[in-house]
């Protein structure tokens, strides 16, 4: 199965990318210009199982460098986890990033969908412990989830965790977007590296935050380090390239630009939220660098004929439009027909700077504007 | 088990890099100029599966699109390709690069070792065939072969392909040093891609010649795409980062570079393998960038002390010293213990500039005049 991401800047040119869930002030000058200086060093090979990065985020995560293992973005450190476990029957709260599937799918691993409700805002409540099977072995959850932008607050999270911990189930979590909480936010949930348990594995990025995405760099902590043992042999010893390791350490340091960064970001969603539902968009609660919001069948292909990418939601699960729900036990029905009457789908953008959110937003109005296209569709 | 590869200029700084097979002319300048520009095109996803580069490589390689896929490195491909077939039982050549049997390791497969002998010069000879077990389902080969340089030359080749093809096992070819043969030592074996049997596979590397290690791009060839298919879903669809696509799609077009750096990197060579003959040291026929021979026990302590990295071999399987040898069914007695009665190891070093070769060699001549301090050792 071909996935469709969001961010394929390469097939759709020169369009205003609000797809994927970059910072919009983009890379940081440090880390480009570590970049740079990586690409003269690049005539050697990267430093083996990225020793010297490893030592920089143990002492950032306040965790031994045992405990942490680098990875070719945080997808591979999803499959290296995915190949070690090797997990028979896994839980995914629905809708959620594609690669958790693809990576359980790898290791033929069984997977049970608990869906999120859009009545509940696709929030992850407490209830979510009850629909866990009695065989599973593992639980992977987005805090904060992609694409609904919602945490897993504490008083669930702890639930889940006591779960995980009495039944011996993996809990993996995660927090490749938990840098763009807010403090005020962040304190509604707990950053699972705080955990001491041995099931929690946790995944972190630095793609998102400091706009590096093209580079490959992510990765996970967790405090049974045969399981990283494990993962290690699974991998080459050069799996994170040069460039990605020097630009990672110079990251690291920029724990200023990360906060500055939350709160513009969080302001700046709180403005697009507001004027989206001004329009007659329904717009779900977000606390990260992206909005899930749903409107009429259409307004993609609208916006790509203005010049901008968004997020067509309709290939997650659980956002399903009717074609791509028939072979899925979908139960997001309304997903299919809004409550006014339209065909309705969900889309999800990026938040990017006051300038660029008010230039989409002028499409995404014109779009609601021209009524009767939309009914045609 | 951790191991110990060349080119770890991490752990011994500021030294002179013999260790790793590197085109000594370093990256060509196109090359270097499409990483830089990819660095500031890293705030987007690197194109999903490599399509763009992948065209140009199935363009250069004479193949269709699907025939090929892209790895974070050669060393990816294999891992993949380990994962997607998982073999039973394989066979090597041994000595051979580590990473055959760490990715075989990887999949819990047997693994047949066929020892190259001394006596041969390290060559594989036609009666390898005769040595792959009857439930064997993969053989995997470097051609050339590293560390030891040699071809499978033609005859053995033609051999290995037809048992494999009647007996239904999958032969690997590790092509990663073929661009370094002259056309001359080319015409001895035959290319992999040219074959069109179902059960070949070919891994190509840009890395050595194109001088970009630390970028991390490689690739695989294979009539048989239902198995590209499955090594795609073991992996992310952003496997290989920005920099890599854009440096290799620049180094595709570098094909007089590589001839070029074939003829030089052969002079330079046969300069090299005379002189160290001439000093005492036994060395071992090459075609490729680097060159294997034996000498005294200390060698590589010795040439770090005077500012050269180079490759102890004493960690290839077949080239052990007494103390790794003990727990392997080791065949190659006489790597304890040599003809002159000194304790000997074996060496690798890659072919670099003339000038940069003799600066290694005078420290290869004085430890062999301080002929009292090899005794002691």
């Amino acid at each position: 199965m071909t996935h469709k991401h969001g961010g394929n800047i390469y097939e759709y040119k020169n369009m205003a990318d609000f797809s994927a869930n970059i910072n919009f002030r983009g890379m940081p000058e440090a880390v480009q210009s570590a970049a740079f200086e990586a690409i003269r060093a690049s005539i050697h090979y990267p430093e083996p199982e990225s020793r010297g990065l490893k030592k920089i985020l143990a002492e950032r995560e306040n965790v031994s460098e045992d405990q942490v293992i680098c990875g070719n973005g945080a997808a591979e450190v999803l499959f290296l986890l995915a190949m070690a476990i090797r997990p028979k029957h896994a839980v995914l709260a629905q809708p959620c990033f594609f690669e958790y599937e693809q990576s359980l799918a790898a290791v033929n691993c069984r997977i049970t969908n608990v869906w999120l409700k859009e009545e509940d805002d696709f929030c992850l409540t407490e209830n979510f412990v009850s629909r866990i099977p009695s065989d599973a072995d593992l639980v992977m959850l987005g805090n904060p989830n992609n694409p609904t932008g919602r945490l897993v607050e504490a008083k669930a999270l702890e639930a889940i965790r006591a779960h995980c911990r009495a039944n011996g189930i993996w809990l993996v979590l995660d927090e490749s977007f938990f840098d763009f909480l807010t403090e005020e936010a962040a304190a509604k949930t707990e950053e699972a590296v705080h955990f001491a348990e041995e099931n929690v594995f946790v995944i972190k990025s630095f793609t998102k935050m400091y706009a590096m995405p093209g580079l490959r760099v992510g990765y996970g902590i967790c405090k049974n380090v045969s399981l990283l043992e494990q993962m290690k042999q699974l991998t080459q010893p050069w799996n994170v390239s040069l460039p990605a390791q020097m630009a990672a350490k110079a990251a690291a340091k920029e724990t200023e630009f990360a906060k500055e960064t939350a709160v513009m970001t969080s302001a700046n969603r709180e403005w697009m939220e507001k004027e989206l539902k001004a329009c007659g968009y329904s717009v779900f609660p977000s606390c990260t660098n992206y909005l899930l919001f749903s409107g009429p069948a259409g307004l993609a292909e609208y916006a790509m004929e203005h010049g901008f990418l968004i997020r067509d939601c309709s290939n997650f699960r659980g956002l399903e439009t009717k074609q791509n729900a028939e072979n899925t036990d979908i139960q997001q029905e309304d997903a299919v027909c809004g409550k006014n009457g339209y065909k309705r789908q969900f889309y999800r953008i990026c938040i990017r700077s006051r300038e660029e959110n008010e230039g989409l937003l002028a499409v995404l109005e014109s779009f609601l504007a021209e009524g009767s296209r939309a009914s045609v569709r």
